[in-house]
């Protein structure tokens, strides 16, 4: 009975570690959506309250990542239990990060906003950028969810199309500051905006990759979106 | 007898893990090195030896991520040896990503030094911010080899440096281009490469503080300069 008793316990902590990976990523895609409608809608309250919330993603993390140590040194798991714990320890790390390029992204909002405007930037790629990272966060996110490996090999897809939009935001950016250099600096600030969101495709991604790790057991990084699919299929 | 055995089994592993990474470290840095050596005298050959090298980087971290998640399951290490296996587990992802960096940078040699020349760019800040995250990390790995955490609350305050700077070379290199919408091009990439060395500074910082959590086993992430003094002194 204790056995059993133990087992249960096990499954409501490895669970609410789960859940508490699942709330974290929920305030990471709010940080995300709420940076760049600030930056779109020059709404410099909402980018201080972007800034002021990476706080609670950072202490998701630590505290996240303490009770993974717990699980492991009490617990002593193994097998898909052990990678489940490992991959939460990697997600996190991941996840923070996407965490610290909103915020910065809040931060290049209040900046472009409150300097002079010598130029009124459109952000149709910049929101289009973002809306597909968004969309992978949401994937990556359902996928650990449900132990669902089937769209990591479409998300691996959407950061290529990430990257290339981002070079194609580059080659505007620099058509624009070279018709007006004194649009410089503010387009600067947009570039590394751009420079941001396609850094939060690549932690998407990563997020993805673990996910494979988790359900199939095989590290898939470093790898091809063939192989991917390859491993997701069997 | 198998008892004792089995420790010093386990302290085997433990040993062959961690002269693994700093065998990582050591390539990383001689990545970084190179890198910037070839976008400083146009050696494009050695770029291509630093873009050809990355795999090597991503192969020591995978390698690596699967002996630890072993080595829980087997020895199932509690204490100072868990946070010895977890330190592991996250300072590889983040030499990897300074891995990461320093190819990209080779990348940007290429494309810097492969252009047409319409300015001879000079690298003086580019060299300097480099070497200062490269005695950050060299200080990293020796914390991590001696289980030393003196140096911790130090690469921090250089990583504010390498900060610092890199705003300094940004408004440098916003100039230029003000002077002269022709080096637009060029100097955006500079920029990049600017960007990726302050990215190397962050993961340079991360890894001290891990070093920290090992030793002292206390998390200082997201804390003070101050806070990780009074830890590592205590």
């Amino acid at each position: 009975m204790v056995h059993e008793h133990t087992y249960k316990q096990f499954d409501a902590d490895l669970e609410g570690i789960r859940s508490r990976v699942l709330q974290m990523g929920g305030l990471v895609e709010e940080q995300i959506s709420n940076a760049i409608e600030a930056l779109i809608s020059a709404n410099l309250e909402l980018a201080e309250q972007v800034i002021n919330n990476d706080h609670q993603v950072n202490a998701l993390e630590v505290g996240l990542d303490e009770d993974c140590t717990q699980i492991i040194a009490r617990r002593q798991p193994t097998a898909s239990d052990l990678r489940m714990v490992m991959t939460v320890v990697k997600t996190i790390t991941d996840l923070e990060r996407i965490g610290d390029e909103a915020a910065k992204i809040a931060r290049m909002a209040r900046r472009i906003h409150e300097s002079d405007r010598l130029t009124q930037p459109r952000f149709n790629e910049i929101k289009y950028m973002a809306n597909v990272v968004l969309e992978m966060l949401r994937r990556a996110l359902d996928g650990f969810a449900r132990l669902d490996v089937s769209s990591a090999a479409d998300i691996v897809r959407q950061d290529m199309q990430v990257d290339e939009e981002f070079r194609l935001v580059l080659r505007h950016l620099i058509t624009f500051m070279m018709e007006d250099p004194r649009t410089i600096s503010v387009f600067i600030d947009i570039m590394f905006v751009a420079k941001a969101i396609e850094r939060m495709g690549d932690h998407a991604k990563n997020m993805s990759e673990y996910v494979v790790y988790m359900v199939k057991g095989k590290d898939v990084r470093h790898t091809t979106v063939e192989e991917i699919e390859r491993v997701a299929q069997r």
